[in-house]
């Protein structure tokens, strides 16, 4: 397209390298920009600079942070003790964002997947296994999504973990609230009849 | 939702002003960014940031511009004595990139629009005239949606350039190629039909 001005046709080019935005809402993004104030667009291109030039991992659990440590890690009212091991920062959003988890996380950076060239020593693991040496961690909760390659990297990780004495647990698996038996794929509703549980732990919002 | 880091939540928040942009997608473009070397990050802040503090608009035409007027109006092979006037630079994009016009624009900045209100004195109607009386223009193109306020504008106009000798033209409406007489409303099929061209013309491609 021919924008009359390489300052709008600059802007456009940048805001179409971003995911799911085409040539239209980036012209559409641009132009609703060039009607606000120029300080309120300072205000948006920095914050953008910013979020990426000061950003820090966190050197205990590798989660995106302002300081050396995250503010999850920093937190004392956090159980230290059970440290829930995920794939990416998306899934530490996801979790917190249900307010029912009080322990810390481990972020992998990645799952083990031969196919794209990532083995387990491009991981996070390495540091995971210092974490259960010198802290007083009792449980790792595996938090990785129940794909081909997320299963091995939790039969991987569970084989490292064994003679530490830590106990590894995984999230359940099973039909989502509100989910229908007859739409639910053979594997999920079979697991969920084998992996069943007790009436009286369904009642109770942590069985633990 | 909490992001454990200011920064990464700051970003987000200035993404979600953008139109048509909730916290989701946001995020995930908050993420894919985070995850770009550092340089490219600030080059797409940095060209946000330029393109709205170093826009000039045309002194001619209103058009967005780099310089004291734009490419359009620079050009010396483009038909300065034919003007299409249209409503926003938005408009200016759409009929350039059909690569059918060779004259220049006059963006009014607006239309008419007494509920909203937008009077004449609102838009650069004063700086048309003046283009009019002083260049050597021959036509006066109404580039303007067919709504009410886009005909009222185009009424108010027309009106104005009565005595000054050029010619006034609309945009042809009638029903869109592809489209089917059928699923056209009665208005566009009516006028379509009222305003019907000689076949000779309906081949060429620039009629005059």
């Amino acid at each position: 397209m021919n924008y009359s001005s390489k300052l709008i046709a600059d802007a456009v080019a940048e805001f179409t390298r971003l995911p799911g935005i085409g040539e239209k809402t980036a012209l559409r993004l641009v132009l609703h920009l060039l009607k606000q104030d120029e300080e309120k667009v300072k205000n948006f291109g920095d914050a953008v600079t910013r979020m990426r030039s000061e950003i820090k991992f966190c050197k205990t659990c590798h989660n995106v942070s302002d300081d050396e440590q995250c503010e999850i890690c920093a937190n004392n009212h956090r159980d230290h003790s059970t440290i829930c091991l995920v794939e990416s920062l998306r899934d530490v959003i996801a979790i917190e964002n249900t307010n029912s988890y009080q322990g810390v996380y481990h972020i992998l950076g990645g799952i083990i997947s031969p196919i794209d060239g990532i083995g387990p020593e491009k991981l996070n693991i390495h540091s995971l296994m210092e974490r259960i040496q010198s802290d007083e961690v009792k449980e790792v909760i595996m938090a990785i999504s129940p794909t081909i390659e997320g299963d091995t990297t939790i039969f991987y990780i569970s084989k490292k973990l064994k003679d530490s004495g830590v106990k590894v647990t995984t999230i359940a698996r099973g039909i989502s609230f509100g989910g229908e038996l007859e739409y639910t794929d053979e594997m999920t509703l079979g697991r969920s009849i084998a992996t069943r549980l007790p009436y009286e732990n369904y009642l109770v919002k942590n069985p633990n």
